[in-house]
């Protein structure tokens, strides 16, 4: 495995040391348009975060009988981070409940009386301005045990939250975004997208845009990344929600008088969507008003003997749970790539 | 303040040094019987544990608007617990969820999918040796921030529960057992406890037993305590119910085929449950197969300004939410008794 630049595609650093993995898990009721996400379990999506935040403690689910698939039945990334996990272990690994339909069990939840948003076809029902404070209050007072923080998500249908965020916030980004489809469903996506843009108007301030079109992930993490990376550095461990997060602080910034202290950013994805075709994770990314710190890290399920891993490589779930992070992680812990592999086929098989 | 042993009142030590404070919030559906409890408010008292916790973690609740408070509008013992923590820090104050109505907000909590218990009337429901593989799991896993651990617990009904559990295990102990009233409404406890050991029997093993008439908190505890001894100091922090538990430990510990670490162990309540005349705490632990380190710690509300404060040294509320525990780690950091008592009334006018 290597870890590149992503505007550069050349060899690039990660944080070192040990670090802490925070899940920021959250619940759209988006998820529930059929067919806008292939994270879950069909007809059991909104609970998708909680399985995978259970498996990644604890290498087992307990809300339900079976990991969350993909409906042609691609295991999670949870899979590869809880690999990582075991073959070079995180400090700790927590879940930050950002509005869960179900509590995750045998795990350490931070709450904040966040409950899941609405569809955002519908307006999302956020109170952004408080989610915003949450998440910076709890981003000034988390102790990091390690040397440094990835933050990573899960949230069925975050790209298509996502993507309405940055759009209605101003940024020039239709089509930058990437999905957990190989064979993108544009059509069910934009609809949505569509209906939640038709929602705001130029004379709402950012927040009363965020409350109707955006997830609690991306609020609550942009205030999150705010506060904390004055003080350590945070991985934002995962694709184009990710960038969406950084353009959400980007934006909220001038609301709240701050920086963006970026040197201490570090976003970190997959080659899968680095070298996404239907994504342009560099371009979002180029809508800063900062160059931030951007990697991906090369890894490949070319030499995997289960046939399923090999969906990955053709351009199928791609992100999620931190998994750009923990690969970035496991390359600078001098984790090689077959042995990954067979980490995380052995999880596999032991399911 | 002055720390005592509850044995010979002479004055004993405290462990040194910073300790984590864990609260083991729960509910038993016994506290619905009318009467029985006078802790949190009439209606709303399975909310009880939950605002316990948010008050500790955040100095304010959110799961309603007023804190809890007595029928005839006794403070929480919370409360003191918090004062403490204003003077003299503790490394951190988190949550173990054992069954809570509604999750605390804005808190760290640790989740092991365990529900509220049913009341003991009519058989508590508990799977008591899955809850208490829970308890020794989270005792050997939690990773200590401090130098040692202070255990306290909210669970309203709690003695009622821990009474029916000890004389469900065969200990001779009718009438040791303490109350949040001044006045014990023993009619209505006693009932519910014949009620409760009418539902088991003598070919029942403990196991059995405890998931009939037990409580979930009693249960995890002593599995928790078990394995964390091993590995650090911990303080029990509370009166007979912490009892209580050291009792199912000592039980169960011929199931498990462990030994009790228990000069790592040291129970730690108030002169209000010490001195108290309608229960016998030393007494109870006399019932154990070894002689615990076992104190209480003076502090009284004499010079109080709030007149209602002075119901705790008629013999209201008495313990609670790790009162015992803290004030002795209070004296151990040299909190004085007037700063302490001004600490108190200040976070009550504040309110």
């Amino acid at each position: 495995m290597k870890t590149y630049n992503i505007f550069t595609n050349k060899e690039d650093s990660f944080p070192t040391g040990k670090a802490d993995f925070l899940l920021a898990a959250s619940v759209t009721r988006t998820c529930e348009i059929v067919g806008i996400t292939q994270t879950g379990i069909p007809g059991l999506i909104p609970l998708t975060p909680t399985l995978d935040a259970e498996f990644i403690i604890n290498e087992k689910v307990f809300s339900i009988g079976e990991l969350a698939e993909t409906q042609t039945g691609i295991p999670t990334p949870a899979i590869i981070t809880r690999a990582v996990h075991n073959l070079t272990p995180f400090s700790s690994i927590e879940i930050l409940d950002l509005g869960l339909q179900v509590t995750p069990q045998n795990s350490i939840c931070h709450t904040f009386g966040i409950s899941p948003s609405e569809s955002i076809a519908d307006g999302a029902n956020i109170d952004a301005k408080s989610v915003f404070r949450k998440g910076m209050n709890a981003g000034r007072s988390y102790e990091l045990k390690g040397n440094y923080l990835i933050l990573g998500e899960s949230i069925p249908s975050g790209t298509t939250t996502a993507e309405a965020t940055a759009l209605a916030l101003g940024y020039d980004c239709r089509d930058d975004f990437s999905s957990s489809f190989l064979n993108v469903p544009n059509i069910i996506k934009d609809e949505t997208i569509n209906k939640a843009l038709s929602l705001i108007n130029e004379d709402m301030n950012s927040f009363e845009k965020l409350s109707l079109v955006s997830d609690n992930m991306l609020i609550f993490c942009a205030g999150f990344l705010m506060e904390a990376s004055r003080r350590f550095h945070v991985v934002l461990a995962g694709g184009t929600q990710m960038a969406a997060c950084l353009l959400v602080a980007d934006k909220l910034r001038e609301d709240v008088f701050m920086r963006i202290k970026h040197d201490n950013i570090t976003l970190a994805t997959t080659s899968w969507v680095a070298n996404d075709k239907n994504s342009d994770i560099a371009h979002l990314l180029s809508l800063l008003s900062f160059t931030p710190h951007a990697v991906y890290t090369s890894f490949s399920f070319e030499d995997a003997t289960i046939p399923v891993l090999k969906k990955y490589d053709e351009g199928e779930a791609k992100e999620g749970v931190g998994v750009g992070g923990a690969l970035g992680y496991a390359n600078a812990n001098n984790v090689k790539e077959d042995e990954l592999l067979e980490a995380i086929e052995y999880l596999l098989y032991s399911m």
